[in-house]
């Protein structure tokens, strides 16, 4: 059987990989009019009273929304809210097994931006936080702003912010061990998409001054063609030297590379080409832009990936559910970007100082100390 | 302490009475990959090919939603979404609890009917089944009517049809404990929402021919202003003879009483002029229309509550976790007419023959015996 038969065999198997479990009892005459009617009116009237009560009552106090509208799964691109929802319970299962948060899946059979909107605001008072997944850029920008704005919950697109976070915590590890500085390092972002995007904007916020993206026409100035109006706004801080040519123009003399892009899209001459102790992350799935063996051999310093079979896996599952573990438990209304670069700090100082070398600049995902102190770095950062 | 105060305790201890639960392991690189990417993306592809395949891989096979825009929850009336929570949540323990079913619960932030009819229809994908809960009425019956048109998953009303399924499975056996016949008892349903309506509508399904609406201005007719636009539908069906007065006026030489409306508003003096052997299901809770004893004296010869503490409890509970639980089973695509009289005749036949009497009509709420017969009835109608 290979791993793709098993998996199938598995899910066939499973039905849906959640329960929903009760924690009281009700198979009583007296435990039931205490957990349902009449006694269930008590906590009902006082959070009618005092919305905020229902973060002591109700499950608002530990439970998130996993919401997708199924534009952009895995790979598989648009493949709508029916086949989206294996990748969503898995994302529960992760909260879950992860961060001890409670996570359900709505797969959404709209991909109207403003219904989105609507819907997810509709939809939101009973729990504590939405955590967006697999919308398609640049929708999934417009959607996680208006939400941020109009919800006072933690709205967070996890394929945006959740990679990026652990794409700089990488970096700053990185860092450590070539000892470059962020201040005159020149980054290459290829990939324009919601990761991309949204990894460039946190290494500028971490500090980081010379970014320059990529996408499959080549770099991103202001004088490209057929920008989204996300990507337009990334031009006022990206590439201000204005930069043009392709993807080996704008590796040449680059510190660091960091790949959202597709397979096997950078050669050994453009890894040759770049600054001595290059960093790269190669992080297209399953098979990244360039092997690390291949990078390697052509002078990189320090290679990631975002496979489990390669040192210094680059994975969000280090991230989010630290993330809304410590959003839920300080009752945050927003994730800002400093609780971000919190917890980029914390999942880099996970790896301590003796243990760092360039085949080891990224925690273990299954060590369960990370999601612990990232949700401390988030909580730290609550206003 | 009271029970209202240790009702509150329990509440603040559990915060919230539903928890996620994995069914799969994914703290191995191993089973990760299967679980989650890139396993996971095998049964993706298989529904992105035929939606139908979600029962097969997900957790549509057995899970719904609780949906409540809390405008009429319990006794409390428009408490609103955040403070409905407690309710929803109790509901999808007992559906767990009772019929094996996964339910998560969702309040709406909107009482916009076209609204909760487009945002429950975008977030069914990936459940089968909607059970609608304290919506008032008379919204309830347009949003309930719609959304079983434009899905193809099972949509119930609860508060509805759960109520009516209970009191026909009572009534049945009270027939046979008195020797009436359907075809020739007259009913008075007092309360003229939507428990009191769908009751008319279930008991004219059953066989019953003479029903009379009641409300707070007396018996409901073609005469009557301020009807809304299904109590008009009604009286299509209902009041045929067109009887005008107050409640008093509908009882006398009434067989049946069904009260779902408010406390201590049946006198004695109403139930003695009442036809022999009469019977009463005084669902007002937790104080009833007329108590037990008083009726009985004044010559009622079966009486039924809602309440657990005296004889012939009519509770929602032997219906509704049954009816998904054969409806999630049978992958149903709605609730039909035919279904909930399967389910009121089965519920009514677990009370062998030998056991019925006065005091006992009703099957025990706690016997899993009960779930499983409904379901079985409500499969066995799934065309």
């Amino acid at each position: 059987m290979t791993n793709e038969e098993k998996a199938l065999a598995l899910h066939k198997e499973w039905q849906g990989k959640i329960n929903i479990t009760p924690k009281c009892q009700v198979k009583s005459r007296e435990s039931l009019a205490l957990a349902y009617t009449p006694g269930v009116a008590e906590p009902c009237k006082i959070i009618a009273e005092d919305k905020k009560a229902a973060y002591r009552y109700t499950i608002k106090s530990n439970t998130i929304l996993v919401v997708s509208d199924g534009s952009a799964v895995l790979g598989l691109g648009n493949i709508g809210p029916y086949a989206a929802m294996p990748v969503m319970e898995g994302k529960a299962v992760l909260f879950k097994e992860f961060g001890g948060v409670n996570a359900f899946p709505i797969c959404l059979d709209t991909q109207d931006t403003e219904e989105i909107i609507k819907i997810v605001k509709a939809i939101a008072p009973g729990v504590g936080g939405i955590n967006l997944e697999d919308i398609s850029a640049p929708r999934c920008f417009e959607i996680e702003e208006r939400l941020k704005k109009e919800l006072s919950i933690p709205v967070f697109h996890d394929d945006q912010h959740g990679t990026a976070i652990v794409v700089l915590a990488g970096i700053i590890n990185a860092l450590k061990v070539t000892g470059k500085k962020k201040e005159s390092c020149s980054v290459v972002v290829n990939g324009a998409g919601s990761a991309g995007i949204a990894i460039s904007k946190l290494l500028l916020s971490y500090g980081f001054t010379d970014v320059v993206m990529c996408d499959k026409s080549g770099i991103l100035s202001k004088s490209s063609d057929n920008l989204n109006w996300m990507q337009r706004n990334m031009m006022e801080v990206t590439n201000l030297s204005g930069k043009t040519g392709n993807l080996a123009d704008a590796m040449r003399d680059a510190d660091i590379f960091v790949g959202v892009s597709a397979p096997n899209i950078v050669t050994k001459e453009m890894v040759a080409s770049m600054k001595q102790d290059s960093i790269l992350f190669a992080m297209a799935n399953p098979v990244p832009e360039i092997m690390p063996d291949v990078a390697k051999a052509a002078g990189a310093r320090i290679v990631g990936t975002g496979r489990s079979d390669f040192p210094n896996q680059i994975n969000n599952v280090v991230a989010f559910p630290g993330i809304f573990k410590g959003a839920l438990e300080g009752h945050a209304s927003q994730i800002t970007e400093e609780m971000k670069l919190a917890a980029a700090l914390a999942i880099a100082g996970l790896v301590a100082e003796e243990d760092l070398n360039e085949d080891n600049i990224m925690p273990q995902p299954f060590d369960s100390a990370v999601a612990e102190a990232v949700s401390q770095a988030v909580k730290a950062h609550i206003r």
